[in-house]
């Protein structure tokens, strides 16, 4: 068994106006929506959603091949954004969303020559480091952090999910040359407001520890757009898992790396 | 979401000779008959197999989950070995066999209350670094060695499976308490002979390079059996993932951690 490095096929795929061609799955959901927002005028959008949307779309599931490979003709880079995102999603679902939707969707962007592919993974990934050292990891006091060579530990099926995503996510790096980016995303949220206290269903935190949660997770939408453009940008990375939160004073993952892989810098804070 | 740690759900598992009963999942295969073979005497021994064979078996697809639980019943410890063995498997079978199969096999024990599960991983989830540094890699006076902190690496789809096996066992070792061991296996051959050249589908080897890779990654039948008898018995050791391979003189894959936590030492090794 011989693998194709991609090599000869990549192509450039410019628009008119030269700006690069960018599928984004998942174009419909809070990321996807965010990435609409902030990298429009910079990228040629490509969306690709699962139902019909007020903005012009590819339409398909991408749990099938067949139904997404269209969407991949012609772009340059995919964000991979879409699939089940709730931490209590069960295996059946995230079994046929994250895991066999993440396979097609590297395989779709192999088969079409696409060049890179920036894949929304999740700190649930690690999700153990944290409910190991939770609350009192969210302390501004407390000097534990989480870098990308933490072994895996997930904290839900969900995590394990993201896990597989970026084990093939390795696989298509490696053996076929496609470029990858895992991004271990915290909170990012519709309302872009750090000071609205977190859910936590995987803790049985009090409104203390769920009010500090959200301070150390958050992820700015501007800040999450830009990190995704680092990706989309950044030259002679092939492979890269970073962690994706704001310059929270109580953040926990570490974000040195992405600055110093990707010359990502937040610009956005939560409050302490 | 809160998880059910095993706890009082644990039970002794003993046959009335006082042997621990242990369930073998592809008690047909490779692996699976050495176990019977060098094991059969010191457990109490219930396979589970795909179809019907020459000794006492249940039959179920892995799969099926509600095929399967049947043969959780009553037993202390799981070894779980059936899945799709060849480095070559499509990813539908792989994503079928040894992804679905291996999340059937955690939560089948989950849910009978099993104490442990060994599970036949494979050093092909961190293969890259053997494509890598082949085939200087495996010659005498090379010192490379990948140990089990070694970032997961697939070098094929099926290595990928393997990586998502070990990431739901980090899952339902740390979120349900089961003891979780991962092993990853070399090779291991019916005929038990490590001077049969390796067949490397994944390496172009001229016929020195597939000589030496036999004996680099050759497990010999009764240092498997072993070593998953150590899995079976260690005390205080609630998740592990360890390399398979025999004392030879070419490995490349760290034995040391599989010696300190298990305290598993190869009796055989390839000749030089």
């Amino acid at each position: 068994m011989r693998y194709d490095l991609l090599g000869s096929r990549q192509h450039d795929n410019m628009s008119a106006m030269g700006l690069r061609r960018v599928l984004v799955t998942g174009a419909e959901g809070t990321i996807g929506t965010a990435v609409r927002e902030h990298l429009g005028d910079r990228y040629e959008l490509v969306s690709l959603t699962l139902t019909q949307q007020d903005f012009p779309s590819h339409i398909g599931d991408i749990a099938d091949l067949d139904a997404i490979l269209p969407a991949f003709e012609s772009v340059d880079s995919v964000v991979h954004l879409a699939g089940s995102a709730a931490i209590e999603t069960p295996w059946e679902d995230v079994l046929r969303n994250n895991v066999v939707g993440t396979y097609n969707v590297f395989e779709a962007a192999r088969r079409a020559g696409v060049a890179r592919v920036v894949f929304a993974s999740s700190n649930h990934a690690v999700g153990m480091y944290e409910l190991d050292g939770a609350p009192g990891l969210y302390d501004l006091d407390d000097e534990r952090s989480c870098d990308h060579t933490a072994e895996i530990r997930p904290d839900s099926l969900y995590g394990v999910s993201k896990a597989c995503g970026e084990a093939l996510g390795r696989f298509y790096s490696e053996l076929h040359g496609l470029c990858v980016f895992c991004l271990r995303i915290g909170a990012v949220r519709a309302n872009d407001d750090p000071t609205v206290p977190s859910e936590s269903p995987l803790l049985d935190l009090d409104a203390e520890g769920r009010r500090n949660r959200m301070r150390a997770v958050w992820l700015s939408r501007r800040d999450c757009a830009e990190l995704i453009a680092r990706c989309l940008e950044v030259d002679d990375v092939s492979w890269a898992i970073v962690y994706g939160v704001s310059g929270n004073p109580r953040r926990f993952w570490d974000l040195t790396h992405a600055q110093e892989l990707l010359g990502w810098e937040p610009q956005d804070a939560a409050p302490p």
